[in-house]
């Protein structure tokens, strides 16, 4: 396609593409926005090396010009400018997330690299920040890594859960790489790795704020004969292998102590396994984090460790062992917290994998590159379905606020018209419904698109993950919670001013079919 | 857990671990085991920087002692050994794809990479190989780039859905990096760009042959004029801009001529305009390739423009006009081919993007990582769920086949057994039901699991992706096509021998729970 606009003539053609998508995400109504600096740095990079050039010659016709290679080897982004909205908003259908100006061609090239670098991102933290609301306050960790699309796409998704409201990842290359909180536990591979105490390498450990190392084994065993009869069970039963890889775990990790409780039995092993260790470790002075369970009835599992939690706690008068962390981990979904929810449970956090990062309730997020302009003419895509008709020329965004705070509508105009004014009324227009128009007296203005890379430059300053992961968080914030629901969420409006509504329509009817209604 | 391990002693405690699923993707009863290579590779490069050491250091707890990371330091994958099944091979639930052996620290730092590297490839190879069953003998180009999660799911998607029986890709980087063919047509933005026939700039073409360039616009102008009564449209309503975009593509191209033809109006200005070029390109000795449709009704569409291709092609005695490509690519799953099958539709090649590359009927396949054995010990992993028990100790597999050729089990035993004789029947049982057997006597026996790498080294040959692709074809031909059907497939049985089935029950016993039935 650059060749055959190249031969066109259309080398310095000036074009305007807009980035955006149709649909809201996982039956949602909101999205967040990001994959911004990815962008910009494939900017920074865009040339066709030597290698690339030799390949292009192998493959296409012989027919093709020497100049074209020349032309291609000669391209950069620095002819580009590009606006965008900030990485981490929230956004919504039609609204441009970038606009791309510069030369056809340079531009044309651009548009999969950039909408595959926004889809993925965008969708990832969207369905991040949507656990984040289902899962109010409790932490969550991303554990995706294992089923991401890719080692690229698990690091991405490390990445954009994190933005989107994550707590932190168990990738601990994308914990080094972009500065993300690191948590794991062990597998269960570890608990089956150990068959008895007497495996057993160190049975030590040095107590907090002490130098003398101490039998820590033994203490733990004789916590596990005392907690016996609480725990209701027969000594025979409780697992050795575990006890002792609790044990080696809580050696090597006495102030991080995790234990993963249902290798074997959760009830009748697993927690007074745990329970025994985390109580030898409160006599060496050091507390334990808490448990992990992946599977088996999460919310009935976390109640019943939450009240042997309790009981001990009373029983032995350690108080923050009522508190223990109780993390879950099996196969979760946005549904699956929801329902824990309802079903009242005593989770602290949660470690989700597949769900998360392969976004498996819809895998994709359906961004389009769409030409709007060219040298000065507006250009337009019509469909027989609305939907997917362009809306055509170069335009900006306004965000409308309520005075209280809330997003009202998002406004998109042309960029010859003055953006709207505070404390005046605006006409607002459904883009392609008639009847559909308000009036809308917005308390605050804001110009969503900024310019971020001109004359081969960034030229806006880019945020870090931790400000991107606050814009998300703020971003929501403006959102009406009827939006953000998860059944039958209300649209947030987006809207086009008059003028832009005839310029729209007035282009529509010149391409109007003869003859029959279609 | 690395560390828990060397504190406990572990450091070389020997490892078997098995890789496999449990479930075939896709509601199937099959699956193509890809990403050998990359695992491969994986092994190879396999060690800790100084710079992960160092981002260790800073994130994990003070109190890890200098010698571990000295320990790390040393860690290369050259005391690993990989056995596995060839890339390309169709698989089912339970079969170890990988075996590793080794020091167990080792072979658990290799878990997540090794699931992240065969997860994605597998699934994604099934699913082309699925798609490809539905397409019969029909073009298939994967154009999912844009979609996909992340530009390494990109790459990986074009590779594995060529290895999975794709014709090429539009990922151009793919081509160049994996030797696949490429292919691509234009988008609808190259066809608005353009508004009338004055903006051409080129109108000659040379004829295929001859040395001089003739005018091409002119030809071509006039050919649509001598259509517009076959396609029954008033001339006025047939784009310009349209033509324009055609013209300059065929001079750019006119070996290589496809037209995406929707841009405006299938039937009333796409078909009219592309006939014309393509006809101008006969006069000038060139053959068009064909149209692509991305929207509208397919199956209908794709007939009319079969019927005018063959009206013209008598009225105009151009035999191979009646054959043109019809490409259609417009958010195609399997399901829309099987129901174009059934429609009845001219198509003959189709461009799939989102629901190949993303997987969206199943965007993750559930391989799981377990450890079977230790230092010559066995080790199971029970669960309340059977299914999610594990077959203990290190395993042969052997694919047992029928005098047709057709696949007839698949044969788990312990590494101690003698492997299966062709001719003499063997006693096949299900892992976990006892009355589930049968005698088997093979005409041929197949050895699964190969070594392939050893002493820090690959030491069985690499197909290239050619070979790797010709694999999943022969490989699909051993299966009854009962298995491969999309409705209701017949499950293909993997089962264990009467050795295995002890082993695995007399140690499940010894870990059975006192008390009560679960």
């Amino acid at each position: 396609m650059a060749y055959a606009y190249w031969k066109s003539g259309k080398t310095n053609a000036y074009a305007v593409f807009d980035l955006f998508f149709r649909k809201n995400p996982f039956n949602g109504e909101f999205t967040i926005f990001a994959g911004l600096e990815e962008c910009l740095k494939f900017l920074q990079k865009f040339l066709f090396s030597e290698s690339d050039i030799y390949y292009l010659q192998q493959i296409l016709p012989p027919s093709i010009e020497e100049e074209f290679y020349k032309y291609l080897k000669s391209l950069t982004a620095k002819d580009i400018s590009l606006y965008a909205i900030k990485e981490g908003t929230v956004v919504f259908p039609r609204v441009p997330l970038i606009r791309i100006e510069g030369p056809l061609i340079i531009a044309q090239l651009l548009e999969t690299s950039l909408l595959n670098l926004v889809n993925y991102a965008s969708l990832m933290a969207t369905n991040a920040a949507r656990f984040r609301m289902a899962a109010g306050k409790l932490k969550l960790y991303e554990f995706g890594l294992r089923r991401a699309q890719g080692p690229d796409g698990g690091l991405s998704a490390s990445k954009y859960s994190y933005i989107g409201g994550f707590d932190g990842t168990s990738n601990v290359l994308a914990g080094k790489l972009f500065n993300i909180p690191v948590k794991g536990t062990h597998a269960h591979s570890y608990i089956t790795s150990f068959n008895s105490l007497t495996e057993l390498n160190t049975t030590t450990l040095i107590p907090k704020q002490r130098k003398e190392a101490q039998d820590f084994c033994t203490v733990a065993v004789d916590w596990r004969e005392k907690l016996v009869p609480i725990f209701n069970v027969v000594l025979s039963e409780v697992s050795d292998g575990e006890l002792a890889a609790f044990i080696s775990f809580a050696i090597a990790f006495p102030n991080d102590f995790v234990a993963l409780v249902d290798t074997y039995d959760v009830k009748k092993s697993g927690l007074l396994n745990f329970c025994a260790v985390a109580l030898a470790l409160h006599d060496f002075d050091y507390r334990a984090i808490g448990i992990r369970l992946d599977s088996g009835d999460l919310a009935y599992l976390s109640i019943v460790a939450r009240e042997y939690f309790i009981k001990i706690s009373n029983k032995y008068s350690v108080p923050y062992f009522a508190e223990l962390m109780i993390m879950a981990s099996n196969d979760i979904n946005e549904e699956t917290i929801l329902s824990l929810n309802d079903q009242g449970h005593c989770l602290n956090s949660f470690g989700i994998g597949t769900h998360l990062v392969t976004c498996q309730k819809q895998p994709a997020l359906g961004c389009v590159y769409k030409m709007v302009e060219l040298n000065e003419e507006p250009r337009i895509k019509l469909s027989q379905e609305v939907a997917k008709v362009t809306i055509p020329g170069k335009k900006n965004v306004y965000r409308l606020y309520s005075e209280t705070g809330y997003a009202l509508i998002d406004l998109l105009q042309r960029c010859t018209e003055n953006p709207p004014v505070t404390n005046q009324k605006v006409l607002c227009r459904h883009p392609f419904v008639e009847s559909k128009r308000a009036f809308v007296i917005p308390s605050r203005v804001e110009n969503l698109l900024h310019l971020f890379w001109k004359n081969g430059e960034v030229c806006h300053p880019l945020p870090n993950l931790q400000d991107i992961r606050e814009n998300v968080k703020n971003s929501l914030k403006i959102l009406r919670s009827d939006i953000k629901r998860t059944l039958n969420p209300t649209p947030y409006k987006v809207s086009v001013t008059d003028n832009l509504y005839n310029y729209l329509h007035n282009l529509w009817l010149e391409n109007a079919p003869i003859g029959e209604l279609s």
